[in-house]
């Protein structure tokens, strides 16, 4: 809105606080604001509500730290994940979106981050020391590091695998290569090079 | 998310309600979600907030259509505004834009839509009969269209003059041509006929 008063300062709120969302920006915070006001019985009001709801409710999970409504979440308290596999990400988006391929019915660990000494990130403020500990509390046979493919996420890979290093665990980690649907030639030679070199007979 | 249950009903429900936001998908309401959930005292608990008080105070003005936490609305209620002139818009969005451009200092009358009677629009689901109470009561030396460039936008606005024909008010409408910094060469023929034909003296 301009400097010009043209609403009361409750709407110039919601629309500033909107725009601060991932994806909005002002002009589509103005947009987002002026539909919800428009819907307001089909949208404003519920959406409203179950941010209310999520906002009590929402909790970090104390065993694997992703983000539920219950604590343990729900994947951990599944009986029918499979324990003895732990995937490691890096963010509870990485979680979401290995469960979204439906690929792997394991439990996780949301290490909060990856190892970035310039930014001042130490391990001490990953939970590697947690997961360290629920690999020596027994039962967990693997451990994947399903981190980033950058230098951080690699870094982190390192720091992990050297602090399982003696614990009765298998640390394996996600193929690199050719994603699926991609086209050699929009590649990167470092793609490339590892995807040639951990070429699988056909 | 997946079928699979990876989290609360909580969580499912806003992520579904964030992708009803325009300009926001499943994939960005999940990210917004998500990043509502991690900046839990910066963001979200602000947001709620300001979404709770604004559904609880929004009203539209029952003078001009407008939205806004009072009625009269600011832009209504302001004594600096030229009460001589009004700005007949198809949407509160249009009356937004305006007030961004700060090119006019008028009050403003909200159609809430135009004409369209394949859609089943007719004039009695627009406040034309509004606009025209409003003229009739006195004190308004000019009504100026500014409604979208589009067939029904302008179907609209012929419709409306008719309206106020016989009453003592000036009617005129936007100016059509070259969009300020437009090229020609993007510009389609219907435009660039209208820029010629209203050509203006250099």
């Amino acid at each position: 809105m301009s400097s010009r008063k043209v609403a009361g300062p409750e709407i110039e709120t919601l629309i500033q606080l909107l725009a601060k969302l991932p994806g909005l920006g002002p002009r589509s915070a103005r947009r987002a604001a002026l539909h919800l006001i428009q819907k307001k019985d089909q949208l404003f009001a519920p959406l409203t509500r179950a941010m209310e709801v999520a906002l009590e409710e929402v909790r970090v999970c104390s065993t694997c730290g992703n983000i539920d409504t219950s604590d343990p979440c729900t994947i951990c308290a599944d009986p029918r994940r499979d324990g003895t596999t732990i995937v490691v990400v890096e963010d509870v988006s990485d979680l979401w979106a290995l469960e979204r391929a439906q690929a792997i019915n394991a439990r996780y660990h949301v290490l909060g981050g990856t190892l970035s000494p310039l930014d001042g990130v130490t391990p001490e403020d990953l939970k590697i020391a947690d997961l360290v500990e629920r690999v020596r509390a027994g039962g967990v046979v693997e451990v994947i590091l399903a981190v980033n493919a950058t230098v951080e996420g690699q870094t982190t890979a390192h720091y992990v695998t050297d602090q399982l290093a003696g614990l009765d665990v298998k640390v394996s980690r996600l193929a690199h290569g050719v994603p699926v649907g991609g086209e050699l030639d929009y590649l990167d030679e470092g793609t490339l090079a590892q995807a040639l070199r951990a070429r699988t007979p056909f």
